[in-house]
């Protein structure tokens, strides 16, 4: 069993107004030492596999195919082995 | 500066529709290795303070105040120094 960690963010160059508004609720509960937000999703998946480079090559094509939006999304992921049940 | 890195999950107990459906859809491309997904927020944040210990201490304090939910989810975050600009 391997476990898939993966984050999901928009690219650099996209505009995300709701980190801005969460950094600017920031600001209003006097945490103004926060320069700078990004926000994103994560997701880990449990793969039944018997490699990590089988639990790779399944993460890359999900987040390709289902978790991430090329157009406005980068993602990145690490993979883990579980400790046997 | 240093870098907050956040993960917000829903607690183990807390039903995660949403988790079950992007298994599913998982499951319809033949990603069928699958056997769990969990998902959640990440979010980075930038924070202009002298120590990693004042760094953690504000991480802490905005986790409990605005980001995580404390009833339904919860957080962990790791705090990295950035290399001076």
């Amino acid at each position: 069993m391997f476990l898939a960690q993966v984050h999901v963010t928009y690219k650099p160059s996209i505009l995300d107004p709701q980190a801005v508004a969460i950094k600017n609720a920031m600001h209003r509960l006097n945490f103004d030492k926060v320069e700078a937000v990004r926000q994103g999703k994560y997701f880990e998946l449990s793969l039944d596999v018997a490699t990590a480079t089988d639990a790779e090559t399944q993460t890359e094509a999900i987040c390709e195919q289902l978790l991430a939006n090329p157009n406005m999304e980068t993602y990145r992921y690490e993979v883990k082995e579980l400790a046997n049940q």
